[in-house]
């Protein structure tokens, strides 16, 4: 019984998941396409070998020829078509964010606790990266003792003028909130914006590089760097502080180069050649899942609550206060 | 078009292709076991979900149900099922060695240059290894030079009383060897085995470790220790070193832990924590090559060579001294 | 030309310092020691083979057997002995702090600069650590770019009771403090203090771990986690994040053993293990420099300059905010 | 009490270690110099801040201002220079080799044994390397059980046309034998050479790269590779194979840069920026011992072994055999 997948958005990651869910992937195929730009969807389609282009998402959810949606296009497009697809009763993984605004997460949330199960998963691949992994399995392990600070690293190549402030925390800083909500089990209570130099690489409008601290439940501090144009490579690593040692996400090292009097490791290029095996790792879980009957992966409440945390981090970008954080009470259906 | 793929052998590796091959590889199912312990495979079966059970691996291989063929029994059957499967006409993947002795190989050669064009393909998986292939980059960049000296390390954490000293080189250096065939380019031209001194770990009547020198047509010297019972973990690991540096494969980092004064790595526990990235690769590569029509994998002259310098390394172990290893001529079709 | 150096204050770095002044500099003996507990001071002055003993610190810098003055008392009587120094017009190298307050950091300056040149040394032996000043290396050659963010981290494997919240700031962050200072080449403008979760290794009186961020003169954000019940080892570390890159000191690794499964490198058991290069690096240089009739060292103005951050630093736990830091005029003398 | 050093040979090395006696180590000055190259001494004599300059190294060992002689001349001229010294009752460093000849050795053995107490040591200065000290304390520990092999290489940046296959032996492999012989605990019995392919960089006369096997006398297999024109780096590295683990020399790493899609760490450039560490501490350890009327450092028997080693490796490449080594008896001096 093959999966056949529907993709909203053919942008460069929507692509990306479309070539796994058809050559990498046990289990599915992609069957239909659509795209604003109905031509780059023509042109996936074939690249893909002939999977069908529909006129729009609402068209693709409704196909009989689709099993399940993966939602690849802008944030704005997000909660509209996860809806669709609840409506629907068709499972689907949104990428991250799960909406840009928690009202429309809120939405999401009401209409599968209506439905009375879960259809939803949102695209936090990081949760299924090796790496991390060891992270929470020290962590959970006791080995490094109780939680007391999270240091984060995340560090991009570049980005475009279109990139702002609020989207350091959408689109970027979202990550490492889903990391400290998921590697310490704790909701993030608060949030504090301190901005440090910026870099000549950026555009005038951005900040450039951007610091947060934020809060968990049980106080402890969660620290992310994030810094857009940092030209050197795609560099995304952790530090958990515990009580009785530390636990530490690192570049991965297969091998090294030694030539010129320097020895040589390589920092990733960009986010496919450092999270390409998380994707396929989160897609193979979720296909396995529908194969089997099951919704496996981060659900809507994990979408919502990091939407909130960015939302008031916006806030905060503007206040330069500590802004604390508050939550819609937590549905049975996702305890 | 899904590859249905029968498998000869449902031993520790066989079992573990077939999962992969039916769960984790896009484009194939296991439609058919076989296994010289029959409760055996019918045990994988049912846990692959219903693969159909043959009596014998030739039945296996005529199945209309069987479009290629995977050999994981034991080496002294690779033959055989090989030849059947020549004759049959089917694609097949064989476990290394291709065959114990060169006879065998040779037979595998004529029949294939017979028909014509290649159906064979050897598990040499380290060429699918991510960090074998950053040395093999660095070396084909030009950074490090020309090769000089490859130093190989290879333990493993413990052997069967079973383990015999040929067997050091027909199960285990076999991939030093095609390593250093594949990385550097060139045949292997002699062979000498240097015994240090016995681990207690080991039985008695094994040489544990190995120490073997090979050089190849260029005078490159190729070094590789193997320890059966390194009881520490499963390390694989070589330095290329050239007239400009060095390029070395390490073990995989991806996160450390820093406890009671001391900071850690892992060593993978076994080959499966080490390799099984390489073996995924390796059958996708030649199931998504099937779905092409092509053959994608080190071919039976690749089985052949390494088998005769395995052959004359056991001669090697017996006589203390170098060994000339001459090779029959190559056909064309494997240029 | 040997510089006879007499030590005030007997403790365990006052000891160490006098052992490595007497066996293991190039260019000084100890000649003459005190401490308030006068038996410990004895015992020293018989373990280095004779030093006289002195009943007070005035005595000593007072005595003609002293050429040079070290001051490794309790820093409440660091600017005591060292205007008492500077009164006598000797060489004084003068632990860290300078003072505990600024108004008798400004004394010291005063004093210095109305005897017109410099005898006072700052004991930041960090400068001296060939790590740190690899970093420095990194950034001065210009190849990480502009200084953005400096991430430092600092801890200590426990502290005693008698150990307070503003004892943080004066004794242990007073390091990160200067680093910072030194490495970016910039006044600290700023300073907040963010407290993290507890450790339960901790009296309940102590914030442990503290979290500190600096911002300097150009933005560039500096960071400082010290934590002095980590148990684990004593972790010095630091990330310096350029506009072009980025460069890290690490701990030192020599070499490693691999048991278990597990590939281990030593993490540092205290400063000393730590630090002892740059403390003998620095000692060296300060003898050397005495030797040629020169003051080498970090001046007075730099420990005035720490002492006013930390003296804000203890401001900022209290209030929670920012606290934006000023300093008395630079007087021509530091330039 | 200072010990007054006196230098024979102010080449590269001499003139190193008299710089360190003088500047670096506590309890030395150097008093005299001689070198062929009277010029040369002088000039050396002079940045030493007035050294007597001798004609030649008898009347430097003769001349009661030196209480001690270092011997950093052409290996040629170390035994009659340390013979100079026992008849002079002075003791004496050597650098390596003891002398290029055991014949040489052996009168120097007895001659010390005539004497009834030691006076020569051998700069062997890995032994006070503090990675080899790690290595060394992981296998004296236990950690890593029984040691069954010892992996070295020795890279270095360059030789001149008067470098020849010997002098591969003694001048630079005559390490790796001293570190088999002092971290194993046991005699070298025998040896045997095995060449690599010559790397391009080296004058056609050399082969460079060079390989030997050396078994000791419990059967553990050490082998060395050593690379004369490297060209990328000076890098001496080892790994000790146990029968429970592993320990490894590794490059010391301090900190690292991460630039342009690459993290790096600096490989020495050469063997004083590897090694001045070890022989400074090796220094410090010869006056250290001095001061107390103690012979401290690798006997004439250490230098004795070594030398019969590179001896016989210099008939094993002659033969391409393995070559068996015996030894004098060893004189109850040395036990």
């Amino acid at each position: 019984m093959t999966i056949r997948v529907g993709v909203i958005g053919t942008g460069v990651i929507g692509t990306d998941h479309a070539a796994k869910l058809q050559h990498q992937i046990s289990g599915s195929t992609v069957s239909a396409v659509t795209d604003i730009d109905r031509a780059r969807a023509s042109q996936v389609a074939a690249d893909l070998g002939g999977a069908r282009v529909f006129g729009d998402g609402h068209e693709l959810i409704a196909s009989d020829e689709v099993d399940a949606v993966l939602i690849t296009s802008i944030g704005e497009t997000h909660a509209e078509f996860t809806l669709a697809s609840l409506a629907a009763g068709k499972p689907v993984m949104c990428e991250k964010p799960l909406a840009p605004t928690t009202p429309e997460c809120e939405q999401i949330l009401d209409a599968e606790v209506a439905l009375g199960r879960r259809l939803v998963i949102v695209g936090f691949m990081r949760r299924y990266d090796a790496g991390y992994r060891q992270v929470k399995a020290s962590l959970d392990s006791g080995a490094v003792g109780d939680a007391l600070i999270l240091h984060n690293v995340h560090r991009d190549t570049g980005a475009p003028e279109s990139f702002t402030d609020p989207m350091v925390l959408t689109d970027s800083m979202i990550h490492e909130i889903d990391v400290t909500r998921w590697l310490l089990g704790e909701e993030i209570v608060s949030v504090q914006i301190i901005p440090p130099k910026r870099t000549r690489h950026a555009f005038a409008h951005l900040q450039d590089p951007q610091f947060a601290a934020f809060h968990t439940e049980s106080g402890i501090l969660s620290t992310a760097e994030f810094l857009a144009n940092g030209t050197y490579g795609y560099d995304v690593r952790c530090e958990l502080v515990g009580s009785d040692g530390t636990a530490s996400l690192l570049n991965p090292t297969l091998a090294n180069e030694v030539t010129g009097g320097v020895a040589r490791t390589v920092v990733p290029a960009d986010w496919r050649a450092r999270f390409s095996g998380a994707y396929a790792a989160e897609l193979q879980a979720w296909i396995g899942g529908l194969e089997r009957g099951e919704i496996v992966g981060p659900s809507a409440w994990e979408g919502y609550a990091a939407t909130r945390v960015t939302e008031l981090g916006i806030e905060a970008i503007r206040s330069g206060q500590r802004v604390v954080i508050d939550y819609v009470d937590k549905p049975a259906l996702y305890r």
